[in-house]
């Protein structure tokens, strides 16, 4: 997880229902492993809660931590997806990933849980 | 229910046969419940009727009773499908909720019943 | 069916093969049952032909006899599709009809045969 | 003004040149004063600042302050530009409100000063 | 002026101020003089008005008066800035009409008053 | 004028009044003078009538009158103005000409009259 | 298939995978068999390849061959989709036409093989 | 001018009127002349012909001819207007060059003569 | 592969999980095998990686080297996911090429491995 | 100017002409001044050159210096101008920035040199 940012769970209002969440945002930036220049991508979560949901601010600052962090593309959608699902358990989970062009080239990336 | 505004179902006029309904509209607005400010969203109700379909009038104010309240995002949009769907039994029905950025983050809520 | 507009069939070109057919005009009016006051849709037809098709001038008459009627959203679409499988006996048939907002509401209905 | 909602004024911080701010929002509802019933409007304001520029987060409180007020489309519009530009003293400015479909019309308004 | 449809006017909130009101529908419908065969549209009316405004539901009705009558595409878009440009007395006003394809061909027409 | 197709002019409804109408249609096809294989392209007519419109039908039987014939984008954008404005003496008058891709490049003709 | 003009195969470079190719012209014109006047549309080919692949300039001689022919919408695209399948012997294939307005109607027809 | 390839300008049709001519092609390619690496741009020459208008073929071949060469953008931009405009002696030409994204940044430029 | 342009791979930072990575550019141009004239497409590459993932950079080299090379459509494709399937042994990968018209036809090749 | 980032001039190939060069990119990020939390703008400079252009490869070392400065809407936008003006001493300068949703409101700012 990022340095001091938090991911906080909230308690599921209906978890006795099977329903999808998804939270999106253009906001995603960090640095590349290689060369040391920023990344940009656009990260879209969806999820079918169990007992929890996360809480949207925490969720943010979280993202915002990924700032001055060097990671290849393929790693930081692993690892976003790793900690939302080790804290929040979910029945299932998505992260998507759509990275700026570089080189010509548009990536993007999608890891689903479990 | 919201306070004081009945939603009204009707006979469907077709019950014979599994077809769909979808009503959909931008103007569901309520309260954060943790910081008392406005939130938008966009509601889309898609259903199979059984015996009944909902009035469309009592549709559009049942939806706006919700303008001086508190909820989650995942609340509410349980909630609309709770109500709706205890009232008309349909034979199935999905509640989605698309809510305007909030931190930078776009989030979006798909209830299903049953 | 509307009042003197009959829907004309013709024989299916290719009886021997499944095919679609997929037919869609915005010119689709009635009037409200409860206020009077005009209501529009674009409507769409897709149906797999049997051994006939529709002759498409007949089918914007029919649809053009609609404009004096009154009827509630989902009982039109279901006449549309009554009159046309009736007429067609086709494999398959859905109708769909997409209905301008209303009271904030937009409404969507789609019936299928069988 | 809107009650209890006071609109703040910062200094404009290139106050020798002359650019154009716009800050545009969905969230903007407020009451038909005819039926009682909620009205929905995006709102733009853009305008060449001479001494001042808005606050943002005023702004956002001050367009939130219109949630349980009745007025016509035109007049809050007009309000709204009697307001800031009564604040800020713009070289010039120009408010559009897009409000949500009513009876089957959708309405714009756009008012300039001076 | 369509039959028993009255226009309704109501007086400008900020008569002191040049302003613009644009009001668009895609609910206009006639039937075309020659075949008799009904006709659509999306009106859009822009205007700057003096005294004046119009009444929006009043306006709606207005619109739906021409649902029975007969008219060439350029004849019902300057009877319909003559009867609005009569009745407001507005500083300038622009009305446009667009046609559904008729013949392969879209139609547009532009007419503005003075 | 293409053979046989007479374009045909009916009085204007307004002719105190200057106003714009527009015309357009993707349905026109020629050949190439050069290589003899087939052209397609959107055209657009607008113009500010003085005496007289053209009346749609003959319109739609004019541009089909291309069919079979062969000539450049640029000859056949300023033959169809030519014989539209010759007919017409409107007040003003352009022709634009949207061509289909060919070699890699598309291109757009635009006249106006006078 | 259309006078003179001989759809090409060529060797599939690629015979031990089954892959897509999809071909698709806005160009497809030919005429209405009852009224004789032109219609168009925009036809797309897909298909599985076995042995063989259409040469794309043949492909292209051989749809312009339907200019001068009249055949109903249902006809024309079983019939492309006949002499396609049946020189290329496809592992499967579809052809779809979206043709032009007529009537106020939009068609689209969709035939698959086998 | 590009080795080898000849610009070729045929006689204007109608050359007693200012009318506009627009090619448009997203297949200009060079390389960069720091990095020897590719670079792709869309090319939009717009123009008023006096005497000559440009084959289209030869415009082609033309711009292929750019495919080994090494320019910058500015470049480039200038020197196709430069050989256009001195061949057709046109009334007014302008060349627009829309960049594929390198660095992150998009770029276009501008040249207009005289 | 082409000529001295090696693809490179590197370790898939999350090899225990099943995910997708995809990658795409409109960059992809060679010339034409018949006419020797130059061919434009947008690649599109998606992966579920097995031990190994490509790195991006050679990749976009690898890409770049079919500049000056002749390939059918049908071919470059299916040479395109032979070379990456070769190198990184992937779970699963689809290659998509987009090609510009080319006769009036737009061509789109998908090929699959396993 | 941002720490340690020099923006490059180099010489305008074609300094007889005027003509345009417009730059732009989604990638601008800063943190807010007074809740030190990250900002996100796409960034457009549009000038006519004088003598000298910009690098593109400093243009984009530039932007990415201002990651970690804090700065409203306002102040960033005109220094980028000041900056970019200053050392190219431009005919005309433009420059425009889009912020992302912050409190419901998306802003935009434009200002010109000279």
């Amino acid at each position: 997880m990022t340095d001091g940012q938090v991911l906080v769970a909230i308690e599921n209002p209906k978890p006795g229902r099977d329903y999808t969440v998804r939270c999106s945002t253009p906001e995603l930036t960090c640095n590349c492993p290689v060369t040391g220049q920023p990344d940009f991508a656009t990260v879209t979560i969806e999820y079918v809660p169990a007992e929890l949901i996360v809480e949207l601010k925490s969720l943010k600052l979280y993202l915002w931590g990924y700032r001055n962090q060097g990671a290849y593309h393929e790693e930081i959608t692993n690892r976003i997806l790793d900690d939302l699902a080790g804290l929040l358990k979910p029945k299932s989970m998505t992260v998507t990933t759509d990275w700026y062009v570089r080189g010509g080239i548009q990536t993007t990336v999608v890891a689903a849980h479990p």
